[in-house]
């Protein structure tokens, strides 16, 4: 062994997007992925809305007044941005642009039009994936909770849901979630795939230039 | 749970190929995933050479004579085919198409002219991975074998890696095998996450329709 051969290529990382209706276990997929992935972390929006307790500014939220909102989206400053009931959300270019460059991953959260902003903006960085759930029943099922709500407040729910799922044709990935721990292991392979792309390996030619004795003086 | 649920999506199969310099291992990292993935099946070559002792007919090999392979050729049978010394292999292309038709994925151990014809035949089926070494002196180290072979030899040896190396840019993933249980893995990621590609899974737009009510009949 050298030293040569534990030098990881170097890469540049890329945006993973997990987005579905609600009741579908995207929250739940991008927190066991966190938990079990390095060099992954989840990108911090930026919001006008006020802090609930206990949430910390710049960890869950960087929270802005509207007119530095105002100001950042004039500026550029957000790879996306949306308005949701009288708040406003968006995320910041500059930590995720400089997450990238050094080789790290970032994970969104995002919905169809966040991320349909997100591809027109990075669209090269972009991996996404759309989480369905298993079955009309059982989408019902989550979707209608306690079983406290009305028909009509349950109707609106898949209504919602189903406006959100015809989305699908725009991602990348497809991952029907029936099983919760296949489904996280099912985009953690979307995830390592993603990083052996060709093109995301920035230090390949110079690693293939080494191994082919072009350069042997940059070698272990 | 519905019965709806357990129903994977239908999907067509893909041409996994796997390429790489002699001692890179990707003979060893090809039966690994015969052995640990179910679905995916090694594709059978046609070969004009004669079987060697316990070789089997239509197991190992597809054996023809010469006459019969150049029907073959010209009658556009196969999918690749190449000429090494005085005998000729190739990939029958009806016994690929109908396993892709049946939605399981056929594996390819092949060289860098053969990814090339097949990518000009079935482009759109195929997923191709590059296995390189993890540095010049464990190649050299592989290439030198007992250290038994001539300085000479193993320097033509290099050289013929070398070449075989300079192809590393018409493949869509790379992998460095300096770890073979990671390598593997990580060639295992790459196989899932292209069957859960959105394009791969044609089953997808009926299921997102009964998803969405839009054709409860044929729903579970």
């Amino acid at each position: 062994m050298s030293g040569n051969e534990l030098r990881a290529v170097a890469r540049r990382g890329l945006m993973l997007v997990l987005s579905s209706p609600s009741g579908a276990g995207k929250t739940t997929i991008s927190r066991a992925l966190l938990e079990r992935e390095t060099g992954i972390s989840m990108s911090v929006s930026a919001t006008t809305r006020s802090p609930r307790p206990g949430e910390i500014d710049g960890k869950d939220y960087h929270f802005v007044d509207v007119d530095r909102f105002h100001r950042m989206v004039e500026a550029g400053e957000f790879l996306e941005h949306a308005r949701v009931f009288s708040n406003y959300y968006g995320t910041p270019r500059a930590p995720v642009e400089a997450t990238l460059a050094g080789g790290k991953d970032v994970l969104f959260d995002i919905d169809w039009q966040g991320t349909q902003q997100l591809a027109q903006n990075a669209r090269a960085d972009l991996v996404s994936v759309f989480i369905l759930p298993p079955s009309l029943e059982e989408l019902h099922r989550r979707l209608s909770g306690r079983g406290l709500d009305s028909a009509d407040v349950v109707a609106e729910r898949m209504a919602k849901a189903g406006d959100e799922m015809s989305h699908w044709p725009e991602y990348d990935y497809i991952v029907v979630n029936s099983d919760l721990e296949t489904s996280i292991g099912e985009v953690r392979s979307i995830l390592a795939a993603a990083r052996l792309k060709r093109e995301r390996q920035a230090g390949l030619p110079a690693f293939v230039n080494r191994l082919r004795g072009l350069d042997r003086d940059s070698g272990g």
